[in-house]
Protein backbone atom coordinates (compact mmCIF):
# COMPACT_ATOMS: atom_id res chain seq x y z
CA UNK A 1 0.00 0.00 0.00
CA UNK A 2 1.37 3.50 -0.74
CA UNK A 3 1.67 5.94 2.24
CA UNK A 4 -1.34 8.54 1.97
CA UNK A 5 -2.39 11.46 4.47
CA UNK A 6 -5.58 10.61 4.38
CA UNK A 7 -7.04 6.86 5.37
CA UNK A 8 -7.50 5.47 2.49
CA UNK A 9 -11.73 5.31 1.29
CA UNK A 10 -13.26 1.78 1.28
CA UNK A 11 -13.96 0.46 -2.00
CA UNK A 12 -10.34 2.32 -3.29
CA UNK A 13 -8.90 -1.50 -2.79
CA UNK A 14 -10.14 -1.86 -6.55
CA UNK A 15 -12.62 -4.75 -5.29
CA UNK A 16 -15.70 -2.98 -7.35
CA UNK A 17 -13.16 -1.70 -10.26
CA UNK A 18 -13.99 -3.50 -13.99
CA UNK A 19 -12.61 -2.02 -17.20
CA UNK A 20 -14.54 -1.90 -20.00
CA UNK A 21 -11.95 -3.42 -23.00
CA UNK A 22 -12.91 -0.38 -25.06
CA UNK A 23 -11.27 1.66 -22.95
CA UNK A 24 -8.53 -0.39 -24.34
CA UNK A 25 -10.15 -1.41 -27.64
CA UNK A 26 -6.91 -2.16 -30.11
CA UNK A 27 -5.64 -4.61 -27.42
CA UNK A 28 -6.54 -8.53 -28.09
CA UNK A 29 -8.63 -10.17 -25.38
CA UNK A 30 -5.42 -12.00 -23.83
CA UNK A 31 -3.84 -8.50 -23.45
CA UNK A 32 -7.03 -6.97 -21.71
CA UNK A 33 -7.29 -10.19 -19.52
CA UNK A 34 -3.69 -9.83 -18.67
CA UNK A 35 -3.83 -6.08 -17.85
CA UNK A 36 -6.50 -6.81 -15.38
CA UNK A 37 -4.64 -8.98 -13.60
CA UNK A 38 -1.59 -7.26 -13.30
CA UNK A 39 -2.69 -3.95 -12.23
CA UNK A 40 -5.38 -5.94 -9.89
CA UNK A 41 -8.60 -5.06 -11.49
CA UNK A 42 -11.03 -7.76 -10.71
CA UNK A 43 -13.71 -7.20 -13.51
CA UNK A 44 -13.88 -6.95 -16.93
CA UNK A 45 -16.56 -5.62 -19.34
CA UNK A 46 -16.62 -7.45 -22.88
CA UNK A 47 -17.87 -6.57 -26.27
CA UNK A 48 -19.23 -9.18 -28.72
CA UNK A 49 -17.30 -8.79 -31.42
CA UNK A 50 -13.57 -9.28 -30.06
CA UNK A 51 -15.20 -12.21 -27.86
CA UNK A 52 -16.14 -13.64 -31.58
CA UNK A 53 -12.70 -12.69 -32.54
CA UNK A 54 -11.14 -14.89 -30.32
CA UNK A 55 -14.18 -17.41 -29.74
CA UNK A 56 -16.65 -17.81 -27.41
CA UNK A 57 -16.08 -20.53 -25.48
CA UNK A 58 -12.29 -19.86 -25.62
CA UNK A 59 -12.48 -16.06 -24.44
CA UNK A 60 -15.01 -17.70 -21.18
CA UNK A 61 -12.42 -19.99 -20.26
CA UNK A 62 -9.81 -17.38 -20.74
CA UNK A 63 -11.44 -15.10 -18.33
CA UNK A 64 -12.25 -17.43 -15.86
CA UNK A 65 -8.93 -19.09 -15.54
CA UNK A 66 -7.68 -16.03 -14.94
CA UNK A 67 -10.28 -15.47 -12.06
CA UNK A 68 -11.80 -12.45 -13.58
CA UNK A 69 -15.58 -11.57 -13.69
CA UNK A 70 -17.22 -10.32 -16.33
CA UNK A 71 -19.08 -7.83 -15.37
CA UNK A 72 -21.34 -7.02 -18.60
CA UNK A 73 -20.96 -7.48 -22.58
CA UNK A 74 -21.93 -4.89 -24.69
CA UNK A 75 -24.01 -5.08 -26.31
CA UNK A 76 -27.58 -6.23 -27.88
CA UNK A 77 -30.77 -3.05 -28.46
CA UNK A 78 -31.34 -1.82 -31.90
CA UNK A 79 -34.87 -1.99 -31.82
CA UNK A 80 -36.22 0.94 -33.37
CA UNK A 81 -37.02 -0.60 -37.08
CA UNK A 82 -40.58 -0.77 -38.29
CA UNK A 83 -39.76 -3.11 -40.66
CA UNK A 84 -40.66 -6.84 -40.22
CA UNK A 85 -37.65 -8.36 -41.39
CA UNK A 86 -35.23 -6.33 -39.37
CA UNK A 87 -37.12 -6.19 -36.29
CA UNK A 88 -37.17 -10.30 -36.06
CA UNK A 89 -33.36 -10.14 -37.19
CA UNK A 90 -32.93 -7.87 -34.08
CA UNK A 91 -34.91 -10.31 -32.08
CA UNK A 92 -32.92 -13.47 -32.95
CA UNK A 93 -29.22 -11.18 -32.66
CA UNK A 94 -30.29 -10.44 -28.90
CA UNK A 95 -31.25 -14.03 -28.22
CA UNK A 96 -27.73 -14.40 -28.99
CA UNK A 97 -26.40 -12.51 -27.25
CA UNK A 98 -28.21 -13.15 -23.97
CA UNK A 99 -26.63 -16.99 -24.78
CA UNK A 100 -23.12 -14.89 -24.77
CA UNK A 101 -23.82 -13.73 -21.63
CA UNK A 102 -24.47 -16.79 -20.34
CA UNK A 103 -21.71 -18.74 -21.46
CA UNK A 104 -19.83 -15.82 -20.67
CA UNK A 105 -20.80 -15.98 -16.81
CA UNK A 106 -22.14 -12.13 -17.20
CA UNK A 107 -26.10 -11.15 -15.88
CA UNK A 108 -25.68 -7.88 -17.31
CA UNK A 109 -26.40 -6.96 -21.29
CA UNK A 110 -26.07 -3.61 -22.03
CA UNK A 111 -28.62 -2.68 -24.82
CA UNK A 112 -28.38 0.08 -26.94
CA UNK A 113 -32.22 0.85 -28.19
CA UNK A 114 -31.02 2.16 -31.46
CA UNK A 115 -31.97 5.44 -33.44
CA UNK A 116 -35.06 6.85 -35.30
CA UNK A 117 -34.99 4.45 -38.66
CA UNK A 118 -33.86 6.34 -41.95
CA UNK A 119 -36.06 9.53 -42.63
CA UNK A 120 -38.43 8.73 -39.72
CA UNK A 121 -39.42 11.86 -36.94
CA UNK A 122 -41.24 8.87 -35.08
CA UNK A 123 -39.83 9.33 -32.07
CA UNK A 124 -42.48 7.72 -30.34
CA UNK A 125 -43.15 5.44 -32.32
CA UNK A 126 -39.88 4.12 -31.96
CA UNK A 127 -39.98 4.35 -28.14
CA UNK A 128 -42.38 2.19 -28.35
CA UNK A 129 -41.12 -0.43 -30.11
CA UNK A 130 -37.74 -0.77 -28.05
CA UNK A 131 -40.47 -1.22 -25.27
CA UNK A 132 -42.05 -3.65 -27.75
CA UNK A 133 -38.53 -5.85 -27.94
CA UNK A 134 -38.00 -5.90 -24.50
CA UNK A 135 -41.11 -7.75 -23.73
CA UNK A 136 -40.64 -10.23 -26.09
CA UNK A 137 -36.89 -10.78 -24.82
CA UNK A 138 -36.93 -10.60 -21.42
CA UNK A 139 -38.29 -14.02 -20.60
CA UNK A 140 -35.57 -15.39 -23.03
CA UNK A 141 -33.28 -13.35 -20.85
CA UNK A 142 -34.53 -14.63 -17.48
CA UNK A 143 -34.71 -18.35 -17.75
CA UNK A 144 -30.67 -17.79 -18.78
CA UNK A 145 -29.87 -15.62 -15.60
CA UNK A 146 -29.36 -12.46 -17.88
CA UNK A 147 -30.91 -8.85 -17.33
CA UNK A 148 -31.29 -7.15 -19.97
CA UNK A 149 -29.88 -3.96 -19.01
CA UNK A 150 -31.41 -0.69 -21.19
CA UNK A 151 -28.84 2.60 -21.23
CA UNK A 152 -29.90 5.97 -21.53
CA UNK A 153 -27.36 7.19 -23.79
CA UNK A 154 -26.91 11.27 -24.29
CA UNK A 155 -29.41 13.10 -25.69
CA UNK A 156 -26.85 14.18 -28.83
CA UNK A 157 -27.18 10.27 -29.86
CA UNK A 158 -31.13 10.32 -29.87
CA UNK A 159 -31.76 10.20 -33.50
CA UNK A 160 -28.86 7.61 -34.76
CA UNK A 161 -28.07 5.79 -32.00
CA UNK A 162 -30.71 5.55 -29.00
CA UNK A 163 -34.19 7.17 -28.31
CA UNK A 164 -33.87 6.21 -24.95
CA UNK A 165 -32.38 9.80 -23.42
CA UNK A 166 -33.08 9.75 -19.81
CA UNK A 167 -33.09 7.62 -17.11
CA UNK A 168 -35.93 8.38 -15.64
CA UNK A 169 -37.72 7.03 -19.40
CA UNK A 170 -34.97 4.18 -19.29
CA UNK A 171 -36.47 3.38 -15.21
CA UNK A 172 -40.38 4.14 -17.32
CA UNK A 173 -39.30 1.16 -20.24
CA UNK A 174 -37.57 -1.02 -17.15
CA UNK A 175 -40.92 -0.69 -14.96
CA UNK A 176 -43.38 -1.85 -17.27
CA UNK A 177 -41.68 -5.42 -16.96
CA UNK A 178 -40.21 -8.12 -13.85
CA UNK A 179 -37.19 -6.41 -12.10
CA UNK A 180 -35.47 -9.81 -12.78
CA UNK A 181 -35.99 -8.94 -16.89
CA UNK A 182 -35.13 -5.55 -17.21
CA UNK A 183 -32.65 -3.27 -15.38
CA UNK A 184 -31.12 -0.22 -16.51
CA UNK A 185 -27.04 1.67 -16.93
CA UNK A 186 -25.91 4.56 -14.94
CA UNK A 187 -23.56 5.68 -17.21
CA UNK A 188 -22.31 8.86 -15.73
CA UNK A 189 -21.12 10.24 -19.47
CA UNK A 190 -24.64 10.03 -20.51
CA UNK A 191 -26.62 11.39 -17.22
CA UNK A 192 -24.41 13.75 -15.44
CA UNK A 193 -26.00 16.73 -17.44
CA UNK A 194 -29.63 15.81 -16.20
CA UNK A 195 -31.10 18.34 -13.60
CA UNK A 196 -33.57 15.26 -12.62
CA UNK A 197 -30.93 12.50 -12.25
CA UNK A 198 -30.56 12.22 -8.60
CA UNK A 199 -34.18 11.91 -8.39
CA UNK A 200 -33.96 9.42 -11.29
CA UNK A 201 -31.29 7.21 -9.78
CA UNK A 202 -32.96 7.40 -6.70
CA UNK A 203 -36.22 5.87 -8.41
CA UNK A 204 -33.87 3.63 -10.54
CA UNK A 205 -33.51 1.74 -7.13
CA UNK A 206 -32.79 -2.38 -7.58
CA UNK A 207 -33.33 -1.66 -11.21
CA UNK A 208 -29.70 -0.70 -11.55
CA UNK A 209 -27.65 -3.53 -13.04
CA UNK A 210 -24.67 -1.01 -14.04
CA UNK A 211 -22.63 2.21 -13.25
CA UNK A 212 -20.17 2.83 -16.21
CA UNK A 213 -18.17 6.15 -15.67
CA UNK A 214 -15.90 8.18 -17.68
CA UNK A 215 -15.93 11.71 -18.31
CA UNK A 216 -17.11 14.79 -19.88
CA UNK A 217 -14.95 16.60 -22.04
CA UNK A 218 -14.79 19.68 -24.24
CA UNK A 219 -14.88 20.39 -26.99
CA UNK A 220 -16.38 17.33 -28.62
CA UNK A 221 -14.65 15.85 -31.66
CA UNK A 222 -15.84 15.39 -35.11
CA UNK A 223 -17.16 12.17 -34.25
CA UNK A 224 -18.49 12.86 -30.83
CA UNK A 225 -18.69 8.87 -30.29
CA UNK A 226 -14.97 8.98 -29.46
CA UNK A 227 -15.86 12.46 -27.00
CA UNK A 228 -15.22 10.92 -23.58
CA UNK A 229 -12.55 11.59 -21.80
CA UNK A 230 -10.62 9.92 -18.84
CA UNK A 231 -12.13 10.36 -14.83
CA UNK A 232 -10.75 13.52 -13.77
CA UNK A 233 -10.38 15.37 -17.11
CA UNK A 234 -13.56 16.71 -16.89
CA UNK A 235 -16.82 17.87 -15.17
CA UNK A 236 -18.74 15.01 -14.20
CA UNK A 237 -19.60 14.55 -10.51
CA UNK A 238 -18.12 10.72 -10.14
CA UNK A 239 -18.40 10.35 -6.40
CA UNK A 240 -21.26 12.21 -6.17
CA UNK A 241 -22.99 10.07 -8.53
CA UNK A 242 -21.58 7.02 -7.07
CA UNK A 243 -22.75 7.66 -3.97
CA UNK A 244 -26.12 8.18 -5.51
CA UNK A 245 -26.57 4.99 -6.77
CA UNK A 246 -25.27 2.95 -3.84
CA UNK A 247 -27.78 4.85 -1.59
CA UNK A 248 -30.42 3.63 -4.30
CA UNK A 249 -28.85 -0.05 -3.30
CA UNK A 250 -26.21 -0.67 -6.07
CA UNK A 251 -22.92 -1.97 -4.54
CA UNK A 252 -22.09 -3.75 -7.67
CA UNK A 253 -19.12 -3.12 -10.17
CA UNK A 254 -17.73 0.27 -11.35
CA UNK A 255 -16.94 -0.25 -15.31
CA UNK A 256 -14.79 2.09 -16.81
CA UNK A 257 -15.61 2.50 -20.32
CA UNK A 258 -13.75 4.96 -22.90
CA UNK A 259 -14.00 5.22 -26.11
CA UNK A 260 -10.96 7.87 -26.71
CA UNK A 261 -8.56 8.24 -29.93
CA UNK A 262 -5.72 9.24 -27.90
CA UNK A 263 -6.06 6.94 -25.24
CA UNK A 264 -6.65 4.14 -28.21
CA UNK A 265 -3.35 5.37 -29.27
CA UNK A 266 -1.24 4.83 -25.70
CA UNK A 267 0.50 1.99 -24.60
CA UNK A 268 -2.90 -0.49 -23.25
CA UNK A 269 -0.65 -0.75 -20.13
CA UNK A 270 -0.10 2.84 -19.22
CA UNK A 271 -4.30 3.65 -20.06
CA UNK A 272 -4.50 0.85 -17.37
CA UNK A 273 -2.25 2.26 -14.76
CA UNK A 274 -4.14 5.68 -15.63
CA UNK A 275 -7.65 3.97 -15.19
CA UNK A 276 -6.75 3.08 -11.34
CA UNK A 277 -5.02 5.81 -10.26
CA UNK A 278 -8.10 8.01 -11.65
CA UNK A 279 -10.65 5.60 -10.21
CA UNK A 280 -8.77 5.82 -7.13
CA UNK A 281 -8.67 9.39 -6.95
CA UNK A 282 -12.28 10.48 -8.88
CA UNK A 283 -14.48 7.83 -8.21
CA UNK A 284 -13.64 7.74 -4.37
CA UNK B 1 -51.08 32.66 -54.12
CA UNK B 2 -50.16 29.45 -55.66
CA UNK B 3 -52.30 27.20 -56.61
CA UNK B 4 -52.25 23.71 -54.08
CA UNK B 5 -54.45 20.87 -53.89
CA UNK B 6 -54.98 21.01 -50.70
CA UNK B 7 -56.44 23.97 -48.81
CA UNK B 8 -53.92 26.31 -47.35
CA UNK B 9 -53.33 26.07 -43.92
CA UNK B 10 -54.20 29.21 -41.64
CA UNK B 11 -50.53 30.32 -40.55
CA UNK B 12 -48.82 29.18 -43.62
CA UNK B 13 -49.37 32.51 -45.14
CA UNK B 14 -45.95 33.80 -43.50
CA UNK B 15 -48.22 35.93 -40.61
CA UNK B 16 -46.25 34.46 -37.73
CA UNK B 17 -43.04 33.83 -39.80
CA UNK B 18 -39.89 36.08 -38.09
CA UNK B 19 -36.10 35.12 -39.57
CA UNK B 20 -33.77 35.06 -37.18
CA UNK B 21 -30.40 37.29 -38.56
CA UNK B 22 -28.06 34.64 -37.69
CA UNK B 23 -29.72 32.12 -40.76
CA UNK B 24 -28.30 34.89 -42.79
CA UNK B 25 -24.62 35.54 -40.62
CA UNK B 26 -23.07 37.05 -42.90
CA UNK B 27 -25.63 39.24 -44.76
CA UNK B 28 -25.48 42.65 -43.45
CA UNK B 29 -28.09 44.38 -41.37
CA UNK B 30 -29.76 46.19 -44.26
CA UNK B 31 -29.67 43.10 -46.40
CA UNK B 32 -31.06 41.22 -43.96
CA UNK B 33 -34.08 43.88 -43.37
CA UNK B 34 -34.26 43.80 -47.63
CA UNK B 35 -34.16 40.23 -47.73
CA UNK B 36 -37.21 40.27 -44.89
CA UNK B 37 -39.57 42.73 -46.75
CA UNK B 38 -39.10 41.12 -49.94
CA UNK B 39 -39.71 37.55 -49.25
CA UNK B 40 -42.72 38.60 -46.79
CA UNK B 41 -41.17 38.15 -43.33
CA UNK B 42 -42.58 40.12 -41.45
CA UNK B 43 -40.57 39.34 -37.95
CA UNK B 44 -36.23 39.36 -37.44
CA UNK B 45 -34.39 38.00 -34.89
CA UNK B 46 -31.52 40.04 -34.41
CA UNK B 47 -27.97 39.65 -32.47
CA UNK B 48 -26.45 42.44 -30.42
CA UNK B 49 -23.14 42.51 -32.05
CA UNK B 50 -24.65 43.21 -35.30
CA UNK B 51 -27.08 45.91 -34.14
CA UNK B 52 -24.48 47.31 -32.43
CA UNK B 53 -21.85 47.36 -35.71
CA UNK B 54 -25.04 49.31 -37.66
CA UNK B 55 -25.57 51.35 -34.40
CA UNK B 56 -28.58 51.11 -32.07
CA UNK B 57 -30.79 53.97 -32.76
CA UNK B 58 -30.04 53.24 -37.14
CA UNK B 59 -30.91 49.50 -36.43
CA UNK B 60 -34.27 50.42 -34.51
CA UNK B 61 -34.85 52.97 -37.18
CA UNK B 62 -34.20 50.73 -40.00
CA UNK B 63 -36.47 47.85 -38.78
CA UNK B 64 -38.90 50.30 -37.78
CA UNK B 65 -39.53 51.96 -41.41
CA UNK B 66 -39.40 48.64 -43.06
CA UNK B 67 -42.18 47.85 -40.69
CA UNK B 68 -41.15 44.43 -39.41
CA UNK B 69 -41.17 43.29 -36.28
CA UNK B 70 -38.21 42.74 -33.69
CA UNK B 71 -39.44 39.09 -32.24
CA UNK B 72 -36.36 38.64 -30.31
CA UNK B 73 -32.81 40.02 -28.92
CA UNK B 74 -29.78 37.85 -28.81
CA UNK B 75 -28.56 37.33 -26.06
CA UNK B 76 -28.17 37.93 -22.53
CA UNK B 77 -27.28 35.22 -20.15
CA UNK B 78 -24.10 33.82 -19.16
CA UNK B 79 -24.42 33.81 -15.36
CA UNK B 80 -22.69 31.14 -13.93
CA UNK B 81 -19.54 32.69 -12.87
CA UNK B 82 -18.50 32.41 -9.28
CA UNK B 83 -16.43 35.43 -9.50
CA UNK B 84 -17.93 38.39 -7.88
CA UNK B 85 -16.20 40.98 -10.37
CA UNK B 86 -17.18 38.63 -13.38
CA UNK B 87 -20.54 38.24 -12.07
CA UNK B 88 -21.17 42.21 -11.70
CA UNK B 89 -20.24 42.69 -15.21
CA UNK B 90 -22.27 40.06 -16.38
CA UNK B 91 -25.45 41.18 -14.54
CA UNK B 92 -24.53 44.55 -15.88
CA UNK B 93 -24.04 43.60 -19.74
CA UNK B 94 -27.23 41.84 -19.35
CA UNK B 95 -28.99 45.53 -18.50
CA UNK B 96 -27.43 46.65 -21.38
CA UNK B 97 -29.15 44.44 -23.39
CA UNK B 98 -32.62 45.12 -21.88
CA UNK B 99 -32.26 48.41 -22.80
CA UNK B 100 -31.55 47.57 -26.40
CA UNK B 101 -34.17 45.28 -26.61
CA UNK B 102 -36.69 48.22 -25.53
CA UNK B 103 -35.02 50.78 -27.71
CA UNK B 104 -35.49 48.14 -30.80
CA UNK B 105 -38.73 47.07 -29.85
CA UNK B 106 -39.08 43.51 -28.73
CA UNK B 107 -40.22 42.25 -25.38
CA UNK B 108 -38.26 39.29 -25.68
CA UNK B 109 -33.98 38.85 -24.64
CA UNK B 110 -33.13 35.70 -25.26
CA UNK B 111 -30.69 33.99 -22.55
CA UNK B 112 -28.02 31.37 -23.00
CA UNK B 113 -27.14 30.79 -19.26
CA UNK B 114 -23.72 30.19 -19.52
CA UNK B 115 -22.06 26.66 -18.77
CA UNK B 116 -19.90 25.53 -16.25
CA UNK B 117 -16.69 27.94 -15.04
CA UNK B 118 -13.51 27.04 -16.02
CA UNK B 119 -12.58 23.76 -13.55
CA UNK B 120 -15.89 23.49 -11.73
CA UNK B 121 -17.64 20.27 -11.87
CA UNK B 122 -20.91 22.00 -9.38
CA UNK B 123 -23.69 21.98 -11.59
CA UNK B 124 -25.93 22.94 -8.83
CA UNK B 125 -24.20 26.05 -7.80
CA UNK B 126 -24.29 27.39 -11.68
CA UNK B 127 -27.79 26.47 -12.02
CA UNK B 128 -28.54 28.09 -8.41
CA UNK B 129 -26.41 31.36 -9.70
CA UNK B 130 -28.99 31.30 -13.10
CA UNK B 131 -31.59 31.75 -10.49
CA UNK B 132 -29.98 34.51 -8.40
CA UNK B 133 -29.52 36.21 -11.41
CA UNK B 134 -32.77 36.22 -13.16
CA UNK B 135 -34.08 37.41 -9.82
CA UNK B 136 -31.65 40.74 -9.75
CA UNK B 137 -32.13 41.40 -13.10
CA UNK B 138 -36.36 40.62 -13.51
CA UNK B 139 -37.55 43.84 -12.03
CA UNK B 140 -35.23 46.18 -14.42
CA UNK B 141 -36.72 44.07 -17.52
CA UNK B 142 -40.32 44.25 -16.55
CA UNK B 143 -39.90 48.19 -15.91
CA UNK B 144 -38.63 48.53 -19.24
CA UNK B 145 -40.85 46.23 -21.04
CA UNK B 146 -38.69 43.16 -21.62
CA UNK B 147 -39.01 39.55 -20.68
CA UNK B 148 -36.25 37.43 -19.85
CA UNK B 149 -36.42 34.62 -22.10
CA UNK B 150 -34.72 31.26 -20.33
CA UNK B 151 -33.58 29.30 -23.32
CA UNK B 152 -32.77 25.60 -22.26
CA UNK B 153 -30.27 24.50 -24.54
CA UNK B 154 -29.41 20.43 -25.98
CA UNK B 155 -27.59 18.62 -22.80
CA UNK B 156 -24.19 18.67 -25.25
CA UNK B 157 -23.83 22.25 -24.35
CA UNK B 158 -24.37 21.72 -20.56
CA UNK B 159 -20.87 22.16 -19.58
CA UNK B 160 -20.03 24.79 -22.16
CA UNK B 161 -22.71 27.05 -22.61
CA UNK B 162 -25.72 26.76 -20.64
CA UNK B 163 -26.66 24.54 -17.81
CA UNK B 164 -30.34 24.95 -18.19
CA UNK B 165 -30.94 21.43 -20.15
CA UNK B 166 -34.41 20.62 -20.43
CA UNK B 167 -37.65 22.99 -20.72
CA UNK B 168 -39.01 21.31 -17.51
CA UNK B 169 -35.93 23.36 -15.95
CA UNK B 170 -36.21 26.49 -17.41
CA UNK B 171 -40.12 25.89 -16.33
CA UNK B 172 -39.21 25.58 -12.54
CA UNK B 173 -36.62 28.56 -13.08
CA UNK B 174 -38.81 31.15 -14.59
CA UNK B 175 -41.44 30.03 -11.73
CA UNK B 176 -39.80 31.64 -9.30
CA UNK B 177 -40.55 34.83 -10.80
CA UNK B 178 -43.88 36.95 -11.88
CA UNK B 179 -44.42 35.78 -15.11
CA UNK B 180 -43.85 39.45 -16.34
CA UNK B 181 -40.52 39.43 -15.93
CA UNK B 182 -39.11 35.89 -16.45
CA UNK B 183 -40.03 33.48 -19.30
CA UNK B 184 -38.65 30.25 -21.35
CA UNK B 185 -37.66 29.79 -25.04
CA UNK B 186 -38.90 26.95 -26.65
CA UNK B 187 -36.47 25.70 -29.50
CA UNK B 188 -37.17 23.02 -31.25
CA UNK B 189 -33.26 22.03 -31.72
CA UNK B 190 -32.83 21.77 -28.32
CA UNK B 191 -35.84 19.65 -27.14
CA UNK B 192 -37.27 17.63 -29.57
CA UNK B 193 -35.36 14.79 -28.23
CA UNK B 194 -37.00 14.88 -24.21
CA UNK B 195 -39.40 12.33 -23.41
CA UNK B 196 -41.06 14.83 -21.70
CA UNK B 197 -41.11 17.45 -23.97
CA UNK B 198 -45.08 17.90 -24.63
CA UNK B 199 -46.10 17.61 -21.08
CA UNK B 200 -43.34 20.18 -20.41
CA UNK B 201 -44.90 22.17 -22.99
CA UNK B 202 -47.95 22.56 -21.70
CA UNK B 203 -46.57 23.26 -18.28
CA UNK B 204 -44.89 26.11 -19.37
CA UNK B 205 -48.47 27.84 -20.60
CA UNK B 206 -48.10 31.50 -20.63
CA UNK B 207 -44.36 31.28 -20.20
CA UNK B 208 -43.47 30.24 -23.36
CA UNK B 209 -41.82 33.75 -24.75
CA UNK B 210 -40.82 32.57 -28.22
CA UNK B 211 -41.12 29.27 -30.47
CA UNK B 212 -38.09 28.82 -32.60
CA UNK B 213 -37.24 26.27 -35.33
CA UNK B 214 -34.63 24.69 -37.56
CA UNK B 215 -34.01 21.17 -38.10
CA UNK B 216 -31.43 18.03 -36.33
CA UNK B 217 -29.67 16.39 -38.69
CA UNK B 218 -26.55 13.88 -38.31
CA UNK B 219 -23.57 13.88 -38.42
CA UNK B 220 -22.71 16.82 -36.04
CA UNK B 221 -19.63 18.54 -37.29
CA UNK B 222 -16.86 19.41 -34.97
CA UNK B 223 -18.17 22.25 -33.96
CA UNK B 224 -21.00 20.99 -32.74
CA UNK B 225 -22.84 24.32 -32.66
CA UNK B 226 -23.05 24.32 -36.03
CA UNK B 227 -24.70 21.13 -36.61
CA UNK B 228 -28.70 22.95 -36.56
CA UNK B 229 -30.08 21.78 -40.41
CA UNK B 230 -32.67 23.41 -42.47
CA UNK B 231 -36.30 22.87 -41.26
CA UNK B 232 -37.46 19.05 -43.25
CA UNK B 233 -33.87 18.31 -43.50
CA UNK B 234 -33.98 16.27 -40.06
CA UNK B 235 -36.09 14.50 -37.76
CA UNK B 236 -37.90 16.86 -35.33
CA UNK B 237 -41.72 16.89 -35.37
CA UNK B 238 -41.55 20.79 -36.09
CA UNK B 239 -45.26 20.86 -36.66
CA UNK B 240 -46.35 18.67 -33.80
CA UNK B 241 -44.20 20.94 -31.24
CA UNK B 242 -45.85 23.65 -33.63
CA UNK B 243 -49.17 22.60 -32.34
CA UNK B 244 -48.17 21.88 -28.50
CA UNK B 245 -46.40 25.50 -27.86
CA UNK B 246 -50.88 26.63 -29.61
CA UNK B 247 -52.30 24.20 -27.34
CA UNK B 248 -50.14 26.03 -24.33
CA UNK B 249 -51.39 29.74 -25.62
CA UNK B 250 -48.54 30.73 -27.49
CA UNK B 251 -49.60 32.59 -30.51
CA UNK B 252 -46.67 34.77 -30.91
CA UNK B 253 -43.68 34.57 -33.58
CA UNK B 254 -42.13 31.82 -34.61
CA UNK B 255 -38.63 32.25 -35.45
CA UNK B 256 -36.21 30.40 -37.80
CA UNK B 257 -32.90 30.23 -35.69
CA UNK B 258 -30.09 28.06 -38.21
CA UNK B 259 -26.07 28.05 -37.60
CA UNK B 260 -25.06 26.30 -40.42
CA UNK B 261 -21.91 26.60 -42.56
CA UNK B 262 -23.53 25.40 -45.43
CA UNK B 263 -26.41 27.64 -45.59
CA UNK B 264 -24.14 31.22 -44.53
CA UNK B 265 -21.77 30.06 -47.38
CA UNK B 266 -25.17 30.76 -49.82
CA UNK B 267 -26.67 33.63 -51.47
CA UNK B 268 -29.00 35.33 -48.53
CA UNK B 269 -31.76 35.07 -50.91
CA UNK B 270 -31.82 31.48 -51.43
CA UNK B 271 -31.71 30.86 -47.97
CA UNK B 272 -34.26 33.66 -46.80
CA UNK B 273 -36.74 31.68 -49.84
CA UNK B 274 -35.77 27.94 -48.70
CA UNK B 275 -36.97 29.39 -45.52
CA UNK B 276 -39.96 30.35 -46.55
CA UNK B 277 -40.84 27.15 -48.47
CA UNK B 278 -39.74 25.09 -45.66
CA UNK B 279 -41.48 26.71 -43.10
CA UNK B 280 -44.85 26.40 -44.89
CA UNK B 281 -44.06 22.64 -45.94
CA UNK B 282 -42.68 21.54 -42.25
CA UNK B 283 -43.69 24.04 -39.88
CA UNK B 284 -47.52 24.00 -40.94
Amino acid sequence: MTSTDAAPLAGADLSRLSLNQATIKYADLETVVAECVRAGVPGVGLWREPVAEYGLARSADLVRKAGLEVTSLCRGGFFTSADPGERAAALEDNRRAVDECAELGTSVLVLVSGGLPAGSTDVDGARERVADALGELGPYAQERGVRLAVEPLHPMFCSDRCVVSTLDQAVDLASRFPVEQVGVVVDAYHVWWDPNVYQAIERAGERIASYQVCDWVTPLPADVLLGRGMMGDGCVELARLREAVERAGYDGPIEVEIFNQGLWDAAPREVVDLTVERYRRHVW
